[in-house]
C-alpha cells in the first residue's frame, strides 16, 4: 500500500506528542480517533507519560511495536523535524505536521521546509502547517483541530481539498449545518509533499467520493493536477474550484500586449476549462454546487419547473434561472388538467409555472401528487419545490414527502427555501436533496449540472494525435517584424506579402510592386511599438513614397535619436476581421491568447486563453474553434448582421501552427504575438500583417 | 392627520371579519395586537360573537363607536367591497384588504379591483392581496399572516416595503434570525391605491428609519417613485433595491437598434441612477446591505483593514475586497509597532493585511486593543474583523469587545463570519455591528456605503435651470433620412453636408461640391435598414456616381420591388469616433440612450441610459458627461493610447439638444436613432451622419 492510501485509510495511528490533559490541543487527537470509533492501533508517544486515555505510552517513535500507517506530529517546529526522521526510518507510511513556522513564514522557515523534506525521505509528509484530515467514510479524524471535531456531520459523497486550514474547518462548520456529508476532508497548507494533486488523484479512486470540492490558493504542480483532474473526469467525478488570488495584477509582457490582456487570473479559467473544473464564482457556491452534484442526477436540458406553495420566492427563483438561461414553460394541457385534478389552489396559477399549489404547502399527499405530476411531464429537464414558511415548523412533512420522490424520477429536483428554516435545508439534503437559501445558488447548481453534462466524457479522453518534436531557433533576442513573421512563417502561418527596403529607391520599387497602395514601416529590432514612434504609415502611394519615407526618417529621428536603416513595405489589406493571437507563459503552462484585434476589443478585453497541453501534445482544431466561439465579439468572424463570413478554418489552422511553434521552441521563445492577424472572407484565407518574438538561447 | 400616517401608526384598529377562535387565520390578528401591546382601540367586528379574546365584538361597522385609524379586512373578495364603502362612509383612516382573487387572477379581478378602489373613496387602502403592515417601532402588527409573527425580531432602523407578500414573510423570517432590526415592513401587493412611491415618502419622514429596502416587481408610477426617492435622499436615509423581471426580453423598436441596446431591464437601471437607489445584486444583498448602511458610519475612502485570528478567512475577505476595488495596505511603522507590542501571534504576521492576532482570538482584552491600534491608524477607512471559531461556543466575548470599540471612532467596522455561528451573527448585529457571512456581502456592503458617501447630497437637489417648451412638429410618420436630421438639427445636432438627389446629373454635380469623394446613399421613408438593400455606397469619386448610382437603383429594385425616387449625397467624414444616440421610452419613462459607435461596441451592449427627469426639465452637461464616462468604450473619445481626443464638449451639447427635442416633442416622437454620430476630434464639433425619427400627431 502507497503511502497516501495508508494516510487516507490507517490501520494504526501514532500520536507524536501526545498530552494526557484532554483540555490541552496535544490531548484531542487520540480523544478524537477513540471518540469515533477508530478500530485499528492507536500508540500515543510521550516520554513523560506511561498511559493515556487507558491507552499506552511509548517514550519515543524507536520503541513503537510496528511501524504506523500514519503519525499525527503535535511538536514544535524545532523538534519536528527529528520526529520525521525517526519515523521515517521505521518506515512510517505518513506523517502530518502541525507544527508551523515554515514557508509561510519566511526565508529562515523556508529553509526548515525543505529540511523537512530532506528527512521524511520517502514517507509522505502533510503539511507543514496543516489542520490535518478528516475521513468521514470510515470516521477518522486525523487532527488537534477544534474545528474538525465533529459530533453532528454526516459523511456524504463531497471530497474537499484545502489549501487553507481554517477555510476547510469553516466549510466543515457550515455544512454540518446544513447536513452536507463529505467523504474525506484534506487540508494540504504548505505542501511541502503532499498536495491538491495528490489528493484529487486519491479521491478519483476512492468509491465513497462522487464530487470533489478544491479550495485553491495556487496550483504548484499543474501538470500533476491536470493529470489528476483528468482522472477523476475519467471517473465521472466532477471537480468544483474555488479561487482566491483573483485580484493580484497579471504580469505585463514587455513588449506584447498579450500579458496584459491575459489578465491576472485568466490561466486558471484556461486550466479549469481544459480540464473541465467547474469554477464557484461565490465562496457559498463551493458548498452548493457540490451538494447539488453529489446525487449524480442527470440534467437532460434546460427546461426547468418551479412547484411553489408560497407567493413571491417561485417568481424570485424564476428571474435567477431566466438570467442564468433557463426556461420555465408552463404545463402543458394533460399536466395541467392532471393538476387541477387535484383541487388545490387557484386553478389560474396551474396554467402558470412557477406552478402554485397554493393548498399543498400543509398537505403532503396533494405535494407528493403534483411532483410527480411535473415530473413525469416531458416539458421538464428538473424540478425546483420552493419551500415556505410551514417547513419552519414541521420541517419532516415537506422534506418526506420530497424523499419519496426521489424514486419517482431520475430527473433533479432542487429544493429553494424561502424563510430562515434552518432544520427543514438540513433534514433536505440528508435525505440527498440540495436545499439552497440563495435563489441564486439554485441557478448556479443547475448550471454546473448543466455544463457536466453538456461536456460529458470529452475532458477526459481527448485525442491527441500530434505530438510535437522540439526544435532550436539560430535567431535569438528580439526579432525585427520581417524576422518574427518569417519565424512564424515557417510554422505555417502567412504573412502579408512585403518586401524589406533599405533606400528611398527600393521603397518606391517595392510599393509599385505591392501597389496601388501600400503600407510602410519602421523595421527595427529594438522598436516594438512602432507607431508611437511615427514609424507606420498607411495608404501610401508610389508617387508619395520617396516623401513619405523622408518624413518617417525624420520622425523616429525626433523620437528616438537614430535614423532607421530599414523599413518594411506591405501590401494593404482591407476588407479582414483583425485577430490578436499571442503567446503566454507563467508557472501554470503555455497558453495561446485569442482575441478580436483593434482597439475596442482591447479596451474590453475580450480575449480568451487555450492551455497547451501539458503533455507536449498539439492543440486540435475543435479545441482552438472552442475558445474562439468564446469570444463575445466570434459573431463578427461568424457572418454577424448579414456581413461576409470570415475565413475561420483559415484562422484555425493558424492557430494551430502558432501553437506548434510555441510548443516546439518551448523553453526558448519569450515572447510571441501576432497583432493583428487579417482574417480575410472565407476562402481567402489569413495573413499577419504584424509580428513580435523574443527568443532566449536554446538551454543545451 | 393623513390616512397614511393614520395607517402607520394608530390609535385604532377595527378587525372585520375578526375570528373567536385562535386557530384560525382570522383569529390572528386581535391576538396579535394583544400580545404585542398595542395601546390603543381595537374593535373585533363579527356579527355571530359578541366577545372576542374579552373584548367587545361588534356586529357590523355602522355599529363602531369611532372611525378607526385602520380596518383589517379579513372577508373574501365578495364581501370585501361592501365592507369598505361602509369603513370608508364612517371616515376610516385606511383598510388593509388581504383578499385575494384581484387583478393578480386576470381581468374579473381587475374589474373587482377597479370597483374596489371606487368603493373606497379618500379612504387610502393597502391591498388588495396584501399580507399587510408591521410598525415594529411601536410593535403593532396589522396582518393575519403567520409569518409576520414576531417573536424574536427586534426593531431597528430598516423600512422595508415589499410588492410581494411571501418575499416579506421571508425577509422577516432571515432577519430575525440574523439580529437585523426593521422599523416598518410593509406589503404592497396588488397597490389598488397605496404604492410602493407613498411608502418610501413616508420612510423618508418617519424618524425611526434610516435605510429603506425595497423589494421591486414593477414601479407602477415612476414620477411619484422618483419624487419620494430624491425626498428619502434629501433626508439622508439611502434606498437598497432588489429587482426582478431581469431576464425578461427588451421590447424591440422596429426601426432603430435603441430598444435592443436598451435591453430589459435597463430602465430601471437608470431610474435608480437618477435618484440615487443602490440596487442589490443578490437576493441576501437587500438584506447585507441595508443592515450595514443602517448604522449609518461613513466610508472616507476605499482603504479597509482586515483583523483576523483564524488563517483563511482574511485572505478569502481581503481577495473579495481586491475584486470590488478596494485597496489593503500593510500596517505602517507606527501601527505595526504597537500592534507587537500586544503580544499577540506571530510578529511578522502583523506586518501585512489581512494583519494576523492569532491569539486575540480568544481574549477579548486583547482584541479591543488590537482593534484600537488599527481604527487610529490613518491609513484604513473601514475595519473588517474576522471571526472565528472560538465565537461558536462564546458569541458573546468576542461580540462584547467588538461594540465596545464602536465608540473608539466612527469608521466603519464589520464583522464577517467564518464557520457557522449564527448566535454570534445575531449578537454582533444586534450591537450596531454588520456581521456577514459571505465573503462577496463584505465587499457588497463596503461599495454600497462608497456609493452612498460619493453621491453625497447630488441626488437629492440637482440644479434645474432650463425647462423645456414642448413644440409641435407638423412632419408626421417615418421620416426619411434628410428629414430626420432636419429635425435633429432644428434642435441643434449638426448633421453632414449633403445633398438630396434625383438624378444622376444632380448626384455628380453633388459628389463635386462635396468630394473628392462622398458617400451615396438611398433616401426612403420606408426603408430604414438601407445597407441590407444595397443603399449605401462609400468612398464614391465624381467619376464613378453616375455608374454607381444606376447600380444602387437596381439593387434596390431587386431587394425591394422599387426603384428610389430619391438619394443622398454626404460628404465622407473619417478619423471621427462613432457613437450612437437614441431615444428609449417606456413606461418608467423616456431615456436618452448612449453608446459607441460600430459593430463591436453593438455586440458588447455597451451602452447606457440617461432617464430624462420625470419634471420635464432639461439634463445637464454633468449629467450626460457621467453617463458617458460610464461607457466601456469611453476611452476611445478620452485620448485612449495616445490617440486624438475627440470633441467631447460638442458631444455633450448635442445629446443635450438631443434631450431638449425629446422633451419638447413628448407623445409626438415614438422613436429618434442616430447612428452613427460622427466626433470629431475636439475643438472640430460633431455631425449626425444618419438619423431616424418616427412621429404621431401631436395629441391636441
Amino acid at each position: 500500500m502507497s503511502g497516501l492510501s495508508r494516510l487516507l485509510q490507517p490501520q494504526s495511528v501514532a500520536v507524536v506528542g501526545a498530552s494526557a490533559d484532554p483540555a490541552k490541543t496535544s490531548g484531542r487527537p487520540v480523544g478524537y480517533l477513540r471518540k469515533h470509533g477508530f478500530q485499528g492501533r492507536i500508540y500515543p508517544i510521550n516520554p513523560k507519560a506511561s498511559e493515556i486515555d487507558g491507552l499506552r505510552c511509548y517514550p519515543d517513535v524507536r520503541s513503537l511495536p510496528e511501524a504506523p500507517d500514519v503519525a499525527i506530529v503535535l511538536l514544535g517546529a524545532e523538534r519536528t523535524q527529528q520526529a520525521i526522521r525517526d519515523l521515517a526510518a521505521i518506515g512510517t507510511g505518513a506523517a502530518i505536521v502541525l507544527a508551523s513556522g515554515y514557508s509561510e513564514t519566511g526565508e529562515d522557515g523556508a529553509r526548515r521546509q525543505r529540511e523537512l523534506r530532506e528527512a521524511a525521505g520517502s514517507m509522505r509528509i502533510l503539511g507543514p502547517n496543516t489542520i490535518g484530515l478528516v475521513n468521514l467514510t470510515d470516521r477518522i479524524i486525523l487532527s488537534a483541530s477544534g474545528a474538525l471535531e465533529v459530533d453532528k456531520l454526516h459523511s456524504g459523497a463531497i471530497g474537499l481539498v484545502s489549501q487553507s486550514g481554517g477555510i476547510l474547518g469553516a466549510l466543515l462548520s457550515r455544512a454540518a449545518a446544513r447536513g452536507i456529508g463529505f467523504s474525506k476532508l484534506i487540508s494540504t497548507s504548505n505542501e511541502v509533499d503532499l498536495d491538491l494533486a495528490d489528493f484529487v488523484d486519491a479521491l478519483a479512486d476512492d468509491p465513497a467520493t462522487r464530487v470533489i470540492a478544491l479550495y485553491v490558493e495556487s496550483i504548484r504542480n499543474p501538470k500533476t493536477f491536470m493529470a489528476a483532474a483528468r482522472k477523476a473526469a475519467r471517473a465521472g467525478k466532477p471537480i468544483v474550484a474555488f479561487k482566491i488570488g483573483r485580484s493580484e495584477s497579471g504580469a505585463q509582457a514587455a513588449a506584447s500586449h498579450t500579458g496584459a490582456l491575459a489578465g491576472a487570473d485568466g490561466m486558471y479559467d484556461a486550466l479549469f476549462e481544459e480540464v473541465g473544473i467547474i469554477r464557484a464564482q461565490t465562496f457559498s457556491d463551493l458548498l452548493d454546487i457540490p451538494a447539488a452534484l453529489a446525487n449524480e442526477r442527470k440534467l437532460g436540458g434546460r427546461r426547468v419547473a418551479i412547484l411553489t406553495s408560497t407567493g413571491g420566492a417561485g417568481t424570485l427563483v424564476a428571474d435567477c434561472l431566466g438570467v442564468a438561461g433557463f426556461t420555465l414553460p408552463a404545463p402543458d394541457a394533460h399536466t395541467g388538467a392532471a393538476l387541477r385534478a387535484l383541487q388545490t389552489g387557484d386553478h389560474a396559477a396551474l396554467d402558470r409555472n412557477p406552478i402554485d399549489v397554493t393548498l399543498a404547502g400543509l398537505q403532503p399527499d396533494l405535494l407528493r401528487s403534483a411532483i410527480r405530476i411535473v415530473l413525469e411531464s416531458d416539458d421538464y429537464d428538473a424540478l425546483v419545490v420552493i419551500v415556505g414558511s410551514s417547513a419552519v415548523a414541521q420541517p419532516e412533512l415537506m422534506a418526506g414527502a420530497l424523499r419519496d420522490s426521489l424514486a419517482l424520477s431520475c430527473k433533479p429536483l432542487l429544493a429553494y427555501i424561502s424563510p430562515h428554516a434552518p432544520e427543514a435545508a438540513e433534514v433536505l439534503s440528508r435525505y440527498g436533496i440540495p436545499a439552497f437559501h440563495a435563489p441564486e445558488s439554485v441557478s448556479a447548481a443547475l448550471s454546473a449540472m448543466w455544463r457536466v453534462q453538456a461536456r460529458g466524457a470529452h475532458v477526459a479522453d481527448r485525442p491527441r494525435t500530434v505530438t510535437l518534436t522540439p526544435v532550436v531557433c539560430e535567431e535569438t533576442g528580439s526579432l525585427d517584424e520581417a524576422q518574427a513573421k518569417a519565424l512564424f512563417s515557417r510554422f505555417g502561418v502567412p504573412g502579408v506579402r512585403e518586401i524589406t527596403v533599405r533606400s528611398e529607391a527600393e521603397a518606391v520599387e517595392a510599393a509599385r510592386q505591392l501597389g496601388p497602395r501600400v503600407v510602410l514601416k519602421l523595421l527595427s529590432r529594438e522598436i516594438t511599438h512602432k507607431s508611437e514612434v511615427g514609424g507606420v504609415a498607411v495608404n501610401v502611394t508610389p508617387q508619395d513614397m520617396a516623401q513619405r519615407l523622408r518624413q518617417m526618417a525624420a520622425d523616429v529621428q525626433r523620437h528616438t535619436g537614430r535614423e532607421p536603416e530599414a523599413y518594411l513595405v506591405q501590401e494593404m489589406v482591407s476588407g479582414a476581421a483583425e485577430v490578436i493571437v499571442g503567446l503566454h507563459q507563467d508557472s501554470l503552462g503555455t497558453a495561446i491568447l485569442l482575441g478580436m484585434g483593434g482597439v475596442v476589443a482591447e479596451l474590453i478585453r475580450d480575449t480568451t486563453l487555450l492551455l497547451l497541453p501539458e503533455d507536449g501534445a498539439a492543440l486540435t482544431a475543435d479545441e482552438v474553434e472552442a475558445a474562439l466561439r468564446r469570444l463575445k465579439t466570434w459573431p463578427l468572424l461568424d457572418g454577424y448582421r448579414g456581413r461576409e463570413r470570415a475565413d475561420v478554418p483559415a484562422l484555425i489552422e493558424a492557430v494551430l501552427a502558432f501553437s506548434r511553434m510555441a510548443g516546439a521552441l518551448q523553453g526558448q521563445l519569450l515572447e510571441a504575438e501576432i497583432n493583428p492577424l487579417f482574417v480575410k472572407p472565407l476562402g481567402q484565407g489569413v495573413c499577419a500583417a504584424d509580428g513580435i518574438a523574443i527568443l532566449q538561447e536554446a538551454s543545451n
